[in-house]
This record gives structure tokens, C-alpha cells and sequence, in this order.
């Protein structure tokens, strides 16, 4: 049985309620392991910004932005303090359209930014078509993934807009369709909530924004007992990744590949210095954003390596 | 005609010659522009560590290990300060094993090593026969690229394990056969070094160093006038990238950053803003190297989007 | 009149009520503007922590020790989103004595830990009798603060133990009797909470902790309408600083400096070019801490300066 | 008997001279240990802008602005790689006017300047007058120090706008009248260089420049045989200091501190552990800057607390 969770109207996103991740906001699904669901979700401003309109302009007719408004929390029947909560992604349907924004001032990379823009690009089939300044029309393969999604930490009630090791807004394209992600439970019943979906993404996101999105998510939760895990984790059929954020982006590097170590020494036999000798040899690495309060990063291997 | 350019006797290796990339040191070759060359290069430690040999052992036995020998430099007949060397990567020959090492103490990561390590690895043909602690073969596929490649500052002279605008120890992966590296000259004649061959890394070489090898690296050199950039290019059939090298890391990713808007921009006419745009939609960025003085991160954009 | 607010018993300290500070918190005291208050605080472990014990020897008890347990949130009547909340500083009780604790592993300036160690002090008027290793006691001239202090973000709740624009754990040896905090309000009552006083305390806060107390810190409270800072600020006779928070310690500088170019700009008349000239000729910044999830600095301009 | 050391004519200063610090430029004077010596030092552009002349109009003269030229080598007799050379610093004399220059674009503190500026200020006797925008003159007291200061490394060549272990340009106001600075020499001679001279400058040099002047600084010199230091160190009546030099800040002082341990460690009998909890109660912490390419701290201790 498919259970379908509605995002809240917009006169509904509060900072206090769809703004935050964290053990203080009421459940607003209840599911079982196991079960099936849809989920409905935002884009990053909560459909504030209409087609044909730019940022600036929602901001200027007085409307408060919401920030990353995500769709949540959802109460996962059985998860305590210790358990992981298995995230699959089975698909994410995209709308008809998401924009992208840049912002006046100083860009993330500390460019001078010479005019602020908002560019809503068509989304056909699985085909993006982004338009030029110049009226060019370029066509991007879509490759869409959920930019926020966490459980909700022990105490701290942390803003949607920032990443961390109960996940939230990891901007990482890794975590889409066919993925399994991984994150540890720190509370009864985990608390689920996602948003800010993208149908494409570079490196970095380095402009702020990607091709930004509502979408609706379908996923199947599960819960794993007697795991141990630190950061998010990532399973897919080819490779294992962990994903850490941190400030400077070294440091985020650094604690992605210990993870993937500790990970690789936990569940596949390796001692911790073949390990990491392994990892430097043929490990990848993906600076997933530089944008958010802490900056992301995903380290990577390929499962063919692990087998013994 | 094919020149040879041998490299250094391991006697005359030494920290003011083949341990610098800089203005003081006497070219050993002259090459003129279009002229094809083969350079031998010493692997990381002047092969001063022998198969069956570990690096500790070598340092024990009183070798001073050099560090990053490079062969060269080269002077470039008719390259002048403010024009760009290009540099076509034809062909690298691997020798018959190398090797890598984990040295003690507090790991680049940040791990505790438990045993020091060095580990000679098989290479046959392009693959690398990498053994683990518990007796496992694994096959990696080799991906041989010139980890330090440099031309001489204005008047710093730069040690070869720091990788800076002038190129120097950048671990990059990218720059492997097929691929043209361009880096802007400072000093008459360009005077180009490099050494340290790669039979494969990781992104981030964790461990401090990759599959370590000597190796003969085939080149064509040439000059281009009137361009103008400011870290080094590469350029492959597919794609164009830069290479920043910088700390903290996000700092070496955002200069990547702006140096390949700075590229479409003069090269592909787009304006700034809009680079900016799709570059947060579609580029790729590599984390090269955070181990060595400054942190590597390349920057890439698929040449499909460039086109008008 | 002076009122006193004291400390929640140790079986009522949580992570969702002491650990954090944010809007989800339930005031435990009400107070005026312009009432003077004694507020008992905690010291850093809720004092489970007793003399003549180590931290780890309470921690193999079984004790779960409190991070940075609070006093608090203290509701100000009539303080609005908006309003700055002036904090004066009157005085600091210290108790008997204090201790001070290194912890196994890697220390937070990367050196590798020896023993750990958890050491008493004794606190006798005003001074504190350190003993080393070797048994030489060194007199050390107190100089008490509150580590801990400040008020709830809009919608995030945040642990105890990180420092942000909200305050919290700056670890900033200038919050101490004398000088006025001045605070930002986002929640109406403002919801000041504080604790984890230090009997003294280097700059940088090096082995992740100081000389910690439990104390009675005697406050005094008002509301500033119409004004307007971003971070915290501080006043005393004779200098005007603010305190920034942030990752990697060159960004905390950073805003630190914009924050106070900020407010000579908008209280004493300055142009904001002219400003940055004078602080690079003549400001201070001390480092308050190194240790916690984000790093302080203190910028700070000599009043004599800014008379027009 | 004291020796006179003259800066090179103007026209003599170049890249490759006085414009790095290395074993490759041949040197100027030769002294005795215990030599008193006065060396004449450039202000950091050479003295190439003219009172009241900007900065801009220099360069726009077509003027090539020198970078930090130095006044050296001078080579110290006797010194051998493994010494320390001590440097005294007797007396700085002050011309009678110095100027602060902001540059066009972005700050290094992240502000948009509204107007470069080079702005001249009167020196009369320890007494700078500044003058600002609004026409205000603020009479500040002159703390004159050696703004570039360092020896020879062993094989690099390095800028002299750029700090490191080797000294260079350190911007630290600790290098001044009374002081005693440290610093390990790597080449025979030691191979000194100075120059960069700032009347005053706030901890972080924010807007890159301070009040810049020409000097004549009087030195003593010594060798120090068989003591064992990484970066430098200074000594005064009262402290005991290191100053090193790394990105991002918090590295900066990451090192310094562990160094001032390791001379607590070798100088003063302490244990590691112990030293470390010591600093954390007690030590001083100063941003020198965070405007060239390396940032440095200077981590300090009282020497009342040394005495055993």
C-alpha cells in the first residue's frame, strides 16, 4: 500500500515548524518499516516565486521567503535512539518547470555579481532547457535528488538550511533514485523530513541555487538495529559513500574518508591502515556544495574493491 | 625528430637544483617550439627507496631522501613572460612496479597510523597488481599522469612538493596523455620541470602518496602568444578545466572557479553572471591533493555547453 | 530588589531543556527591565565532575555528564524581535575551587595526550592555586567570566556548547563584570540563558578547557529599542567590541571587523573606508577559543579613538 | 664599533634581488657575531609614492611599485645550518612621515571599497598624526617594528611579501625596540634580510597596509650554538613568544602554541601535557595579520609562570 504525506499549505510554513529539524515539531505522518510513501515536497522558497517573476520581485511585493521549507517530520514506527534508519529513494517526480537563482552582491565564489537573476527553465521529459542571456537554449539531462533530507538530532533543533550529521541540507546529488541513505537515529520514531529537491546540480552549487524544485518523492523507510554510524551513508549497487559536513572544506573532506574508513573496517573486514592506503590509491571524492553554513563533501568507493 | 632529455644522476640531485622550480637553476635542455621530447623522470624519492625495502629503511640507512626530484628545467626557445606554454602529454611508460608509502604518526586525515608501510606494487601491462596486509591481489586499473609539472616564477624559486600558479606539485589526474596542460610563463625560456609520476591516486591522495613511479614522459611544447591566464589550463578533447591550488580548501575550489568563468568569458564569449549560472548547474570539480602546502581542486566544464 | 534565580537541580538537567538554548524552552524565571538578578549557574559538567576525581573517572561511574548545562531561559518583559537586550555584568561569585581537564586522544591543538588529566584548583580571594606535575604551586590571578551566555535564535534550538550571533558559547574572557552584552532579540522575552563560568582563562582555550566553576553572577537587564547589531557587542569604560563566531578562524576575524566597522559607521559617524583604515592602524582582536564547533574572535577599538 | 648597511639605490631593486628572501642573491655585508650593526631599510613600496600623491597615480605614472624590497643579504659570519641566529633589536629611527594605502575592489576583510586611498600621516617624535576623511587629526603613539624580517631557507627562494618559518614578512609589532628574535638558520651565513618597517599597525593589518615608513634599524647579532627551534621565536623581559605562519588562521595558531610547548618542553624543563593545560589558562594569543599570503599568530607566555 502506497501512503501519500501532503506538504503543508504555504500559509502553514512556519520558521518554527517547516524551517527546523528537530525533536520539538509534532509528527505529521505516522509509518510503519517497511511501508511505502509519497511525499510532497517544497522548493527552496516554498513556491513563493512564480514563473515569469524573480526573486527579488516576491521580495519586493512583501513576501517572506520561507528557507527550505521541508515536508516532515515523519514518525517512523520503532526507531530508537541507536538504529539506523535506511532511507531507499524509489523516484522523484519533477513538475513542469524550477528556476534558479543569483542573487545581488557578492557571489559564493566572490564574484561581484552585475545583475541579480531569476531564470525559470522547462523541464520536458527528463530534459531541462535552460536559456541563455543570450536566448540560447541549452538542453541539460536532468539528474534529480533530494537537496534536504534529516532526522531529527537529539536535542538541537537545526535550521533546514544547514547540514550536518543528522543530514538536512546536504546538497548532494548522490542521494537520488536507486540510492539507499543511511542515517543514525537519535530519536524515537527518527522524525523524517525532506524538501528543496534539484533537477541538476554541479559541483559546489556555486551560484546558491540549482534547478530548484517541488517534486513529489516516493521512498521506502527501514530500520536497522546494531549498526553504528556517525555521518550519512550512501549504498548503492556500484559504490559506498559517506557524507560529511564541515568548515574549512578540508575538514569535511577528512571526515568523510575517516567515516568510509571506520565504515569499511566495521562491515567488510578491512584493518584501518589498508584501508586508507586503498582510499588513496582509488577513492573519488565530490565537493557536493560550498554554499551552505558547513560545506559538504562525498567520499566514495567502488564496491568491486571491497569484496574478499 | 624525437629528443631525450635524461634525467639527473641521483649523486647531483639536490635540494637547490632539482628540489626547486624557479629562476636560479641552469636549464639542462633546449627545445624549440613544436618539437617533440621524451623526459625521464625520477619517481618521489630519486628511487632511493629499492623494492623489498621500506621507506623507514632507507632513511635508517642514512639515504637523505630527496624530495620531488624534478628533471629539468627546460628552456623553451622564444618563450617570453605573458605568453602561455602549452603542453601536449603524449604518451607516459610506466616502469615495471612503484610504490606507496604511509609514513608514522598522525595520518594527513587526521588517523593514528599504526605501522608505518611501504608497499611495492606490480605494474603489468596497465594493470597494477595491488597486494593488501592479508595477502589479497587487487587489480587496479593504471591512470599514469605527471603529478609535479612547473615553469619558473619571476623570482620565487618554489619547492617541488609545493604546487601554486605556476603549476609544481599538483597530484592532478587530469594531466595524463591527451590532455594539454597551459601554464603562463614569468621568466624567458619558461624553463619547465617535472618528475613525480602517478601510476594511479585517489582524489585527495589521503595517505600521501599514490603508486609512485620514474617513468619517460613524452611531450610536444609550443608557444602561444596573446592569451592570458592566470592558473594553469588543461584542456582534453571533452573538457576544459583549471587548476587552483590553495588553503583552506574552499578557497582553492572558488579560484578554480573563477578562473574557468574567466575562461568562458574570454575565450567563449559568455558574460560573467550567466557563466556563474551554469557552472552551479553543471560543472564538475575534482578534490586533486590535501596533503601537500596548498590544497589542489580542479575545476570542469563538458565542452558541450560551450558551443554557440 | 534584587532577584534570585537558581539552578535546576541535577536530576532535571536533559539535552532538551539545559543543552540547548532556543524558543522550545519553557521559562523559568520572569524578570523586569532595569531589575537586578543573581543567577546561579552550573559548571561546565553540571558539577558531577568532584574534587579529588577525574572527568573519566565519572564518566566509568556511569554518570552522563552534562555539556555546558545552563541557567535558564530568563524571560525580560516587553523585549520584542527587533529590540536589543543590554546585559550588564555586575558580578561574579566564584566558589572554593575549580578544575581544569585534558582529555585522551589528540588534543584539540594536535598534539597527542600524555595522561589525561582532571586537576583542582583552589580559588582564595581572587587568586587560584594551580598545581603542576611536579608539585610547584603557581598563583594565578583570577579574572572570572561567563563562557556561556546568550539568547534564543528565531526557530533553531542550539546546543550549549557552540557559540553563534545568538551568543552561547563564546568562551570570551570580555564578558566579564564591568562590561555590558548587547544582544540581538529574535524571540519575544529575549530567553536568556547562561553558565560554564571560568575562574581564568588563556586566549584560545587550547586544552578545551579553562579554570571551571559554578558560580552566582549578578546581572542587570534592559531593552534598547531601535537599534540594530547582527552579532553580540560589547561596552565597558574604556573599549567597544564584538564578538563573531565562525569557521575557519579568518572568517570569524573577518566579522568581527565588518561588525565593528558596522557600528562605528552607524553610532559614532564614520565612513565606512575610513573606519577600516583606522582598525588596521590601531584595533585589537583577541582569539577567545579554538575548541568549540565554531571558533571566536574578539575585535575590539579603544573608545578614545572614536570621540568626534 | 658600529656598522653602516645602506639600502640599494632604487633603481637597483628587482624582482630577484630584494624582492625574495634565498640562498641565490649574493650579499651585501658581511658581520661579525656581536656586531652592532644599523641597517637602512625601504619603506614597502621602495619610497616610490611621493607625499601627497595616491598610491594609483604612482602606478599610473607607469612606476613598477616594488613589493616589500629588503635590505640584504647580510651574511653572518660563523653562521652554520643548525644554529640560531639572535637577532637584538636595538632601535628603530622613524623618518618624519609614513603613509596607509586602501586599494580599489574588495578588502581583505570582504568589504567593496568606496575610494582607494593613500593617505600621508606627520611622525613627530613618537607621535603619528592622522588625519581623517572629515578632517579630524588623531594623534596616535608610534609602536614601531620590523615589518619583514628572515633568513635564508635552504633552498627556496621566497617572496618577501610572504611569512613562513624562515621569518619574512611576519607584520608582527612584537619585532620591536627591546626584543630579542630567534630564528633558525639553513644556510652558512644565515643570510639576513629586512626591511618593511610599519610606525603602528593594528592586530591584522585589515586594510593590507599600516603606517609604512623607511627606517634605520640598529641590530646586534649572535649565534646561538646547539639549541633546536622550528619557527621563530622572540624574547623579552617579560615573554617568551612564536610567531608562525599558515592558512587557514586557526593552523596558524595550531603552531605557534604547539612550538611554544616544545620550548617550554626543551628550555624550561616542563612536561608536554602539563605545558599544554598552563597555556590554556594563561597564554596570550596575537593575530600579527591575515592579509599576505600566509596569516600569522604569535602565541605568548608570561615568564613569571616559567620560573622553577
Amino acid at each position: 500500500m502506497l501512503k501519500r504525506i501532503n506538504k503543508l499549505p504555504f500559509e502553514l510554513l512556519s520558521p518554527q515548524s517547516t524551517g527546523v529539524i528537530g525533536p520539538y515539531t509534532k509528527p505529521i505522518a505516522y509509518v510503519s518499516p517497511g511501508d511505502e510513501i509519497e511525499v510532497e515536497t517544497w522548493d527552496c522558497y516554498g513556491g513563493a516565486v512564480k514563473p515569469g517573476q524573480t526573486r527579488q520581485q516576491a521580495v519586493d511585493r512583501g513576501i517572506k521567503l520561507p528557507a527550505n521549507p521541508v515536508t516532515g517530520p515523519i514518525f517512523v514506527e520503532g526507531a530508537e535512539p541507536g538504529d539506523v534508519l535506511a532511507i531507499d529513494i524509489l523516484g522523484i517526480k519533477m513538475p513542469e518547470r524550477g528556476f534558479t537563482s543569483l542573487r545581488q552582491g557578492v557571489s559564493p565564489i566572490g564574484l561581484q555579481v552585475e545583475q541579480a537573476k531569476t531564470r525559470f527553465s522547462e523541464i520536458i521529459g527528463n530534459r531541462i532547457h535552460y536559456v541563455t542571456d543570450k536566448g540560447r537554449t541549452i538542453s541539460l539531462e536532468a539528474d534529480p535528488f533530494i537537496g534536504t533530507i534529516g532526522i531529527s538530532p537529539l536535542s538541537e533543533a537545526i535550521s533546514t538550511i544547514t547540514p550536518g550529521s543528522h543530514g538536512g541540507n546536504m546538497d548532494c546529488p548522490d542521494i537520488q533514485t536507486g540510492a539507499r541513505l543511511l542515517l543514525k537515529v537519535n530519536h524515537k520514531g527518527a522524525l523524517l523530513s525532506l524538501g528543496d529537491v534539484h533537477a541538476i546540480q554541479g559541483d559546489g552549487e556555486i551560484c546558491g541555487t540549482a534547478v530548484e524544485i517541488d517534486a513529489v518523492v516516493r521512498l521506502r523507510l527501514n530500520i536497522i538495529k546494531g549498526s553504528n554510524i556517525t555521518w550519512p551513508h550512501i549504498e548503492t549497487l556500484e559504490e559506498i559513500m559517506t557524507v560529511c559536513s564541515a568548515r574549512p572544506l578540508e575538514d569535511a573532506a577528512r571526515l568523510a574518508y575517516r567515516e568510509l574508513i571506520n565504515w569499511m573496517v566495521a562491515d567488510y573486514g578491512w584493518n584501518r591502515d589498508d584501508a586508507q592506503i586503498l582510499l588513496s590509491l582509488v577513492a573519488k571524492a565530490r565537493i557536493a556544495q560550498i554554499v551552505d553554513p558547513q560545506y559538504t563533501v562525498v567520499a566514495k568507493l567502488d564496491k568491486k574493491y571491497l569484496k574478499e
